[in-house]
């Protein structure tokens, strides 16, 4: 079905049914991906109630206005832009920034699907718990957001993605329905996930305005170390030696190369150095325990333990150490910015073929041409972010015809180990066609056909996720 | 569309291609309700792999023949049940009962959907891991039925749901097409969360064949403790405060009225008597924490810090006292069988509901007839369950008149709490109707929307979770 531009006629019939303040936002903010990558177009409308979102909603519903929900904006594959075809309505999140509630004794909160993940964080804390999502994005993006993308970042090895910090949501479908899904259950078995269903498909399938979130208990206490490893199967086998004596109380294990040293000091990034000479592979991890036992002296024991893993560390001693240790992973992404890499992958590969991915990939890419890669990520998950760079005293703009082989040689090798081409961004619009390529055919054939019985117009963020028809 | 009967014609189609050992099952084992509640009818075939399963399907869905997925046949909903219209093919997982892989490193094991549960435990502790679903049917169910019915039990508050033990599925679909969802990557966000959708879906929209589950890290010392409680609420403070110490170590939190104890006494199940009264409210807990700390010690510690919530425990000081105490928690659904419910409720409520759920259902119940109630069940998850049972010295057939509005009055209860009124069952044929009631109307029309999206002809397990058309 053709869809049709948000134009002025029907702009004005939004002004009829929405109160003036939904269209006080600055366009401006709401139309360039946070690189700058892609400039889009629509009109922006900030409803600040699940009821506002639903008489939207039904408006776009009858005109065949496509929608794209907009939460923080902070993507990193254009789920949130839409650079051509009709004019979109950007539904902008913001307005609804309220914490609903919060159950310390029961482990939930209950927010609005505009809140800013540090807000949640905030909220959790003053009530003595741990809301443990955390990324780099987390002072800008948005729990709807989060949720619509199931975003990772650094504690997944412990507590999972987005999808598991979620209990229930709220949520608006492409006819203006609302769905109240808002639930404080730790179990119900009442017919179909749709809670998970609407996790992660990217505002594809209806608008996130709700979630009651599952809080955890804070650790007691926690340590930081960071491990030089004799490479990169020998951080595969810390980490299984980590788990049989740590069990589930490794909070984060992220494996960084050289290059990422390299990098900072490139960059000028100023950082504590954990060692003389930066490690050709090393491991960050976090441990977090209950009350009873050193964490500091449970990552000495698993130092003594991993004797033939691991040739050297540093243990920190306070937090202030601790937070040394996390700002070089932490600014990592910022170096390879300033450096530009030509091409950034986010793929994952099961844990035991990371050294295998690695070994390979470098040699693949040789043939294309002279680079430079930063490899890091979060290991404890497989998950790999795998970018690669011109040579030293060279611009990314003169690999520019180069990007597409190398992005898919490093996919092509990705899938070859039964890998993922997005472990953690999403598809967006950037990956459509990876998707297309790697996916099982028989999933996408399943996609489309959800697509088309809840959205049966399409107008729900058109062109992400699934190709607009 | 209407359905046709697995008749002799379509039969002998069937055994044109599929072996002969594919029927080689009697049929008597598979047409009765573990409880004797229903007698099914149907075709049993036993299809030994994936491409067997696929062309069973075709067949079904070129002929219109509905098709009852089969595992351990152990669920409680009549899921596996169908009592009367068109004869189905019940499509039995038994001989698609291989371990595919381990993988020790990356704690997955990958596995047929016809697994039993009891395999997988075994396949995992072989491996020094941990596979952490457990319950009471643990020697008969199978992997594909437990997904399909996204099983609970004892361990969900530490470990989730069997939907958190799932990695990925292999599926076949209606049509018989095969969805190869296998994975065992961590972190994969590449499309929408089929694996969700179908894990819960009781056979409704395909039938699993093969799943890829998650392995844990074993807790290297465990301990039990049974604390007499002052009231629900104290234990629902323990809760908490137990969360506060011990972090995500608490493995299990279940909660019994002395009327399980009196039950076992009554039924004559022989059990050791922890406390020389028979307590009015208990928790029985256990904990499992890595090495460098004793759980007994950690029991011993939230006992006194629990003064004022507990009144007196007993902290098992050996694996065989530990099983004792589990025992007792073991034999009461054995108890309660012999007693004979009038009606048994499986319900949720948020955790802190808990106590006024249990302070004001009696009053409600009392103004139906004279019963006695057993409640118990996993507190941690806030999900009871909540039996009804006759007077002492009457038979539970003198009330059948009562029963649905005992079962009205439980579920109006729990609801009105925003509860559950199927915390971990499912809901099969048996609660076809309380979902329809309870629940949200908006969730009804997605459910619909997708069966019809993906089963088009509705084959797959006609009846159940939706009404059949």
């Amino acid at each position: 079905m053709a869809l049709n531009s948000a134009d002025t006629a029907f702009v004005e019939k939004l002004w009829a049914i929405l109160p003036e303040a939904a269209f006080a936002a600055d366009p401006a903010g709401f139309l360039v991906e946070p690189r700058g990558r892609w400039i889009g177009q629509g009109v922006v409308v900030s409803p600040a109630s699940v009821d506002e979102v639903s008489a939207l909603m039904a408006a776009c519903f009858e005109a065949s206005v496509p929608v794209v929900p907009y939460a923080g904006g902070t993507g990193l594959v254009g789920g949130q832009v839409v650079e051509n075809g009709p004019v979109p309505v950007v539904l902008s999140l913001a307005r609804m920034n309220e914490i609903r509630a919060v159950y310390p004794d029961e482990n939930v909160i209950e927010v609005d699907a505009g809140v800013i993940l540090q807000d949640v964080q905030s909220a959790a804390e003053d009530a003595g718990r741990l809301f443990p999502l955390s990324l780099a994005s987390e002072g800008s993006a948005r729990i709807g957001g989060l949720l619509a993308t199931n975003a990772g970042g650094l504690n997944v090895i412990r507590y999972g993605n987005a999808r598991a910090q979620c209990l229930g949501i709220e949520a608006v479908l492409a006819d203006g329905t609302i769905w109240n899904g808002m639930s404080r259950l730790r179990k119900d078995n009442t017919g179909y996930d749709l809670r998970d269903l609407m996790i992660g498909s990217e505002g594809s399938l209806g608008v996130i305005t709700g979630a009651s979130l599952r809080l955890m208990p804070r650790p007691a206490q926690e340590a930081t170390a960071m491990f030089v490893v004799r490479s990169p199967a020998a951080a595969v086998s810390l980490l299984a030696l980590a788990g049989e004596r740590l069990g589930e109380t490794i909070s984060a294990f992220e494996l960084i190369h050289r290059q990422g040293f390299d990098f900072l000091q490139e960059a000028g990034i100023d950082h504590k150095r954990p060692f003389e000479e930066a490690p050709e592979w090393s491991v960050l991890m976090k441990v977090g325990l209950p009350e009873g036992q050193s964490p500091q002296d449970a990552l000495e024991a698993l130092f003594e333990a991993g004797d033939g893993l691991v040739s050297d560390g540093v243990i920190a001693q306070s937090g202030q150490q601790a937070q040394a240790l996390w700002d070089i992973r932490e600014t990592i992404p910022e170096a390879n910015k300033r450096i530009g890499s030509i091409s950034s992958h986010d793929i994952s590969v099961p844990i035991s073929c990371v050294p295998e991915f690695i070994d390979r990939a470098p040699a693949i890419l040789a043939k294309i041409g002279d680079f430079r890669i930063n490899c890091f990520g979060h290991l404890g998950d497989g998950n790999l972010h795998y970018n690669v760079f011109p040579p030293k005293g060279r611009d990314r703009s003169e690999f520019v015809d180069q990007r597409d082989a190398i992005k898919t040689a490093v996919h092509d090798l990705a899938h070859s180990f039964g890998g993922s081409v997005s472990a953690e961004h999403g598809i967006g619009r950037l990956k459509v066609k990876d998707l297309e390529t790697y996916g099982d055919p028989t999933k996408l054939v399943m996609m489309r056909a959800i697509k088309d019985a809840l959205d049966p117009c399409g107008i729900m963020n058109p062109g992400a996720v699934l190709r607009a028809k």
